[in-house]
């Protein structure tokens, strides 16, 4: 059977719809069925399926009393990291830390790692070793282990899938869908410091060396070719960086983003200790922001059902931000609204609970902790999904990334 | 810091040196700490893995009475399939079928399934979901369902990686390690059809169409220069196999392999039956033959310390390898020592149960099995690893299938 040429290209309809169409295909076909003809272990449990596409994870319960999250993510060379920007080992750092971020925001603990590779014969084998120095770094402290993988050959756009489980107990998996009216909405840290890293790299570069703005590898024509590039951008990074040392902290935040799973982790135990002292949970939904604060937010309205208003007044205070501000010539609320790379957590939490949850995990964490708006009734549908007070309506783009758009 | 540029390149090492040298990076380092600073949920198992890197997929055991085995596979257009030759459907079926057969390998049921796709953005919709469809066809019956993954772009050479979990009993799984000097070899179906489909494939196209003979998907330059390539490809195989309707059944092993579940799942079990009686179990080790039927045996070599011979004169029949044999005048066993995407299984088998198993495996899954040679002592080193008795010594390379050589 060929493809229809009727059909749009992906382009056109973008990643969500396309995701929305997949669900189709599979709806009804999500297992269950007894393999034909194989002999049938007795106590092999289904496929326990807990939580399926849709949220940062997947979650199955291979026994009562134990889930499992699984999730995935790949990295896409000169589409999701720039090879002449970043060494192998922060490449590898960066690529598990997106994957440890999506157990982070279920609230579950790492645990196995598979890692599939796409690589070009021409890389040095030495940037092989440091991509896994990088995940291992990553994975530093988490308990998680790299437990197989495969590797395969590919282009100088090479890429990087990595699997991750995570043990979570069974009923504290934080999803997208809890949210309730009046919820109160917190975030760590300060989302827009990868952005505005991101942008800071761009003005450097438009001023210093444009011919390394391009994130595309290939056309450096082989791996040495990248090297070379490579060794000039991080000479031009020393240099703008000893007049301007504020540029260091964004660009870090954009180079080496930390997954956020101490602060998953007690969430999730603070909810599993409330449902066992009989009270409700004080945690209600939770996801990383990856693609952007309002975009994120936007999968916790839709499965929730709910609308939110967030106050731009209320976003933390970042003085890395503010210069970055001044010296762009661009509203500090845009960073923290266009979608960047920040991988903190944002999560929903009952309003009575919501000080003495920030409180506790600011001071458990030592991370910020911010409360920035509410969640609020959709409004049948009449209601935009996110408002924010405080800036001009439509003069920025509450949507998330979209892989094809 | 940048890679060291006296450091070889990949493709100068290969894929299992560099196996070798990434799993001295991940050495003694495959977890277990406990994660520091996050509440500790006492009846969390550790990480809990029975089997790492090395086998067909790794094996972790979440609770006493039950493991699980995971692996993943990643296919790359161009290089591990031909956009102009396969469809979507055919693609998502044959890119499912390589990770069941990794689970069949392991004696384990599917479970789950993490689906990563980077995909162009030009491409049809429709055959995205064509893509799912064929995931689905490959997962009728196993019990298996996908729980979730995630899509990215990428360029016309897009790539295809799925994660693979599967049930198994504790000490169950039949890794590459067990298999003991003076084990029967066996084998199912008929090993080397696939190459012998690609090859008539290769024939064909040089007769007819040698425009379409180069796998590279980017020559075609867009979605729809590649779909017409792939309806003058069925055009022109149609005509072929007219006159020589042996080419299908070839052909159709290259194109749709079947993962050999029941018989993986079938042998697992008769040893789990085997230790509960109380005697040994009978099937000592077992791979699927994706890489070749010497260089996957190579591996049980390797990790069972042992070496093997092969009779050619023992290999199945086959009608339709001899039809080929004949066509383009090539000796018909170098299908079968060649790297060949067969997936079918190699098992080695206690000598004193191997007729037994042999005819059991036949008549409850209604393949060949057939038995080709003997595990020996390895000789302390002097002896080749593999010696195929029937064929000129040096004819064939008993060599894998090496993704960077």
């Amino acid at each position: 059977m060929t493809a229809d040429r009727s059909s749009p290209t992906i382009s056109e309809i973008g990643e969500f719809q396309l995701i929305a169409r997949i669900d189709k295909v599979l709806s009804g076909r999500t297992g269950g069925a007894k393999p034909a003809g194989v002999t049938e272990p007795a106590e092999c449990p289904d496929n326990a399926l807990i939580l399926g596409i849709g949220d940062d994870a997947a979650v199955i319960r291979p026994v009562p009393g134990m889930d499992l999250a699984l999730t995935c993510d790949v990295l896409v060379a000169g589409r999701h990291f720039v090879p002449h920007w970043m060494d192998a080992r922060a490449t590898g750092r960066r690529a598990m830390t997106v994957n440890l971020s999506d157990i982070a925001a279920m609230g579950a603990r790492p645990a196995h790692v598979l890692v599939s590779l796409g690589l070009p014969g021409s890389m040095p084998v030495t940037e092989v070793e440091e991509l896994y120095r990088g995940f291992l770094e990553a994975l530093e402290g988490t308990g998680a282990a790299v437990i197989g993988g495969n590797i395969s050959g590919s282009g100088l756009d090479w890429f990087c899938d990595i699997t991750l489980t995570g043990w979570i107990h069974p009923g504290c998996a934080l999803t997208r869908a809890g949210a309730g009216p009046g919820d109160a909405i917190l975030v760590t840290g300060s989302p827009g410091r990868s952005l505005a890293g991101l942008e800071c790299l761009r003005w450097m570069l438009g001023k210093e060396d444009p011919d390394l703005s391009d994130p595309d590898p290939i056309r450096f024509g082989s791996h040495a070719g990248i090297e070379d590039a490579r060794r000039r951008f991080v000479e031009t990074l020393a240099g703008f960086v000893r007049s301007r040392p504020w540029v260091a902290g964004l660009v870090d935040a954009y180079f080496a983003p930390t997954a956020r799973l101490d602060a998953g982790g007690r969430l999730s135990s603070w909810n599993g200790e409330a449902v066992r002292e009989g009270s409700a949970p004080p945690v209600t939904a939770m996801l990383d922001i990856s693609d952007g604060l309002p975009g994120d937010l936007l999968h916790i309205c839709e499965q929730s059902g709910l609308r939110a208003e967030l106050d731009a007044a209320l976003f933390p205070e970042d003085a890395l931000l503010d210069h970055a501000s001044q010296a762009l010539d661009r509203a500090r609320r845009d960073w923290s609204l266009l979608p960047s790379d920040d991988y903190e957590l944002l999560f929903t939490c009952r309003v009575e609970h919501a000080g003495r949850v920030r409180r506790r995990l600011e001071a458990e964490t030592g991370l910020a902790v911010t409360e920035i708006g509410r969640m609020l009734p959709d409004g049948g549908g009449k209601a935009d999904p996110i408002t924010v007070r405080g800036i001009p309506p439509g003069s920025t783009p509450p949507s998330g990334w979209d892989h094809f758009r």
